[in-house]
């Protein structure tokens, strides 16, 4: 397997499967983090072209863990260098990608990747070779996913510790922006409104509980990490704040006219116990015949998992 | 010491006053509750007045601990059975336990309270003697507080192993609508918003991770609590959700129009900094003199804390 991007993401790939024994080496752009990696014993290089040919010669995976602003110039030494070689991805929107991949000529050796986990930190220093252990994995299945591809970026998936959840590139997106991009933007705007009643602003910091605290975690992530992923799923993270600043809005207008936020508190209340309550069901994929990638989808949204490949 | 309520906070500072050795005694409306604090070994009543009597006999310290439908009722029987004992409360909200202890002619005798803890159950059975320990717990020092009603309510936090946090009723009620009554209503609406494009709703609640889980992680309360603490604070809730509610359209439209959400993150992770920050300063109070009330407020909101008093 070749990593390319080590930061966070793409060097917790590279630990998570030196953990394995699966041989993989990695590159990145800047020299200090290629030094580090190879300190800590990791194969690695920063001469993306030699790197991309070795990936071909060998028939190596090739994944993309770069952040959105790199990846058109990634892909493209990709198209360049290794034409042949499978594809797949670890950024955190689908559609944007499997646009940029697209635009490269490369969808037909190409799944897209999204592990749902991370923390607030970003880096090789960062990187944790346990990140991925019981976490999600997505594995995108479009309907010009060719099946070698959806089965090889799952199995990197798999070796790194996590559980594949086959979905379509557009509800991912959907999905993701309404449980995390949105919300991260709703945590920065509680961030700022403890402060903005200037009589009670150092109180507001004084007084803050654990709802606070909790609610407020993500709005310690670095802006230009959330700004990234923000921008890359737009369309349907506006459509995520308009439902939410309207619920905000209702509540309000609920609390002003009748004086109580009954109707919020109720429906809230039974949708965090369903969160609560959604199971997750290993299912064996089925990767050939007609319309296997809708199956893979339906699969994956009635919370079909796959945790093992034949 | 006399706890009225014995639910999750009157019954945990039952306990944490037992743990110290300081006579305490409850009364709970319920029977049932009293059965369970009387079989855990603690002297609890269904008694209100004698209960009462008790108290203005032993010029004990009374504890209004019960949820606030019930405060009218409490208070005109502290004013007939117990119209000499100091009184201080453990309800979420000040200004309006203020005006309700003002009609029952009750204010000569009263400091408000406000132990900052709790958690998402509710009930004898969810108390517990360590719950306040290391929290921080309001006094109110408004400008017509008694010196001798502010020192005994103090004296019930320090005793259940909080830190005091000296404010005026008005300034805790926009600091608290701020940094919990809106979070629980924020918390609701990104629960709901999770669910709410039909194409993706099963896929979001598989896919959510830590950041979805923490930020919802208070729409798990009771709604009853949480109806209870917004209805009695509406002003100021209303405040801070017009505030939340102009943070995020102006997010919306920065993204809409300029694809960024850099305004509100970099201000958003200025503010979570802050609060990771704020630090609380141990002080000695000041309980005579024209305007200590007002003294104490100013050091309440500048971060100090009462730890001890002499």
């Amino acid at each position: 397997m070749c990593v390319l991007g080590l930061g966070l993401i793409g060097g917790s790939i590279l630990r998570a499967l030196g953990r394995t024994g699966r041989p993989a080496y990695g590159w990145n752009r800047s020299a200090a983090a290629v030094d580090d990696a190879g300190a800590a014993g990791f194969d690695a290089s920063s001469d993306l072209a030699a790197t991309l040919r070795r990936a071909e010669e060998g028939g190596h995976v090739v994944v993309v863990a770069v952040p959105v602003p790199a990846l058109d110039g990634v892909l493209a030494a990709v198209a360049e260098h290794a034409p042949n070689a499978w594809l797949t991805d670890a950024v955190s929107v689908k559609g944007d990608v499997a646009r940029r991949v697209a635009a490269a000529g490369l969808t037909g050796r190409y799944a897209g990747g999204h592990p749902m986990a991370g923390t607030a930190f970003s880096g090789w220093e960062a990187t944790d070779a346990a990140l991925f252990d019981g976490a999600t994995w997505v594995v995108t299945a479009d309907d010009e996913t060719p099946a070698d591809a959806w089965r090889l970026a799952a199995s990197v998936g798999l070796d790194c510790g996590a559980a594949i959840v086959p979905a379509g590139s557009t509800e991912h997106d959907a999905a993701v922006a309404r449980i995390s991009h949105s919300v991260h933007v709703v945590a920065e705007a509680v961030a700022i409104t403890a402060e903005l009643d200037p009589a009670a602003k150092q109180l507001a910091l004084s007084l803050a509980a654990s709802s606070f605290r909790d609610v407020t975690r993500v709005a310690g992530t670095a802006p230009s990490l959330v700004n990234a992923m923000c921008e890359a799923n737009a369309p349907a993270l506006l459509d995520a704040l308009d439902d939410t600043i309207a619920e905000l809005r209702a509540a309000r207008a609920e609390l002003a006219e009748r004086g109580t936020v009954g109707a919020i508190t109720e429906r809230g209340y039974a949708a965090r116990r369903r969160y609560e309550n959604a199971r997750r069901t290993p299912f064996s994929p089925v990767l050939d015949g007609a319309g296997w990638q809708r199956a893979l989808r339906e699969a994956g949204h009635a919370g079909g998992v796959v945790t093992a490949l034949d």
